[in-house]
């Protein structure tokens, strides 16, 4: 599952050292106002080689979510507040990694890699350790290989990684961090300023890596 | 969660029984063959006065299905053989179960009610009560709401139920049993002959009811 940001990309490194061979791009078209991400999300998976699938659900008419509702501003990273922040897209992780399930089981995949982790990250519900195990035991009982006892695997190799240790990962494993789009906002460039820009300046200072991706 | 088939339709007639005022209809145009099905299910919503809302997932370009992929055919109905049919579609009701509760978080939405039943099934997984178990407690860990301390309720009626228990169910609730659609081939009338129509035949002819639909 590839959206085009630092995360994603990463791990389709990882699951390439991991000794993936074939590699299928699952990019989800969910009308997200950084439209940006789904050209990126292309160009990193043709430096992997990867077949590349863009997947359109529209979440727009939802609404309810900053990333997908123009009427909802993206607000400027704030200290950390506990709650669950407006750029919350309901149920994403989990209608993805649905998708995303329904696609392996189709294409015959092995696994599904996710880049989601729960360290340095905007506090959605749907990035949690405890969401991921649910839905590995639920993805289990609704596919077909899982009832012929060979369950999907779903691998999140970054969920405990801090920012800075995702960083150094990608450097070590040569991933294309250049080509990589984090911004919520849907300028032309970065804007700096919002909650996953924020978290980005942090995991590149802290690995003391130059951001390849800024101006 | 209407298709516009038997299930769905008396399903939304249990909702309203139940107490629901505010109906929406969500229904997935997923690349179906029998697309007559979305006509159907807006015909349905209209009389129940539900809003409705028709969500494009396209699942045709995965393949694997008879009902999605038009170079495999939809086969007889067949003495059960205890395996998974060709008709089934790889994760189609997490999928939707996943979007349904998206779209319920996003509206603010209580309940989700959808028409699975275990027993005169097609013995695809992801109609069985432990897949629906475990669905909701992976969508509780995945909504804001969950994690609120009030999660979504996903709601089965039927799922213990006989076809014939819930064609008398429909005629007991003035379901609009007139209007649904079964057939999985894409013809203009029902086949007669594919495992979903010689479900429903069996429940009318169980149930003592003439079946409305039919020619």
């Amino acid at each position: 599952m590839l959206s085009g940001g630092l995360d994603s990309t990463v791990c389709m490194a990882v699951a390439r050292r991991d000794g993936a061979e074939r590699l299928l791009a699952v990019t989800f078209d969910y009308g997200q106002r950084h439209r940006i991400e789904l050209e990126r999300a292309a160009a990193v998976a043709a430096v992997f080689d990867a077949d590349h699938l863009v997947t359109p659900i529209d979440m727009r008419g939802w609404g309810a979510s900053a990333l997908t509702d123009d009427t909802i501003d993206v607000p400027a990273a704030a200290p950390d507040s506990g709650g669950i922040p407006v750029t919350y897209v309901p149920a994403r992780n989990l209608i993805f990694l649905s998708v995303a399930a329904g696609i392996a089981e189709a294409r015959g995949a092995g696994s599904i890699y996710l880049g989601v982790n729960a360290l340095d990250y905007s506090g959605y519900p749907d990035c949690r350790p405890e969401f991921i195990a649910s839905f590995r035991a639920t993805a289990a009982l609704a596919l077909k290989r899982g009832v012929e006892g060979d369950p999907l695997q779903v691998r999140t190799p970054l969920i405990d990684a801090t920012k800075a240790e995702i960083v150094r990962l990608g450097v070590e494993l040569a991933a294309p961090l250049h080509l990589t789009w984090s911004c919520y906002r849907g300028g032309p460039a970065p804007c700096g300023d919002c909650d996953s820009c924020a978290l980005r300046a942090k995991g590149f200072a802290e690995a003391g890596v130059a951001d390849p991706a800024a101006l």
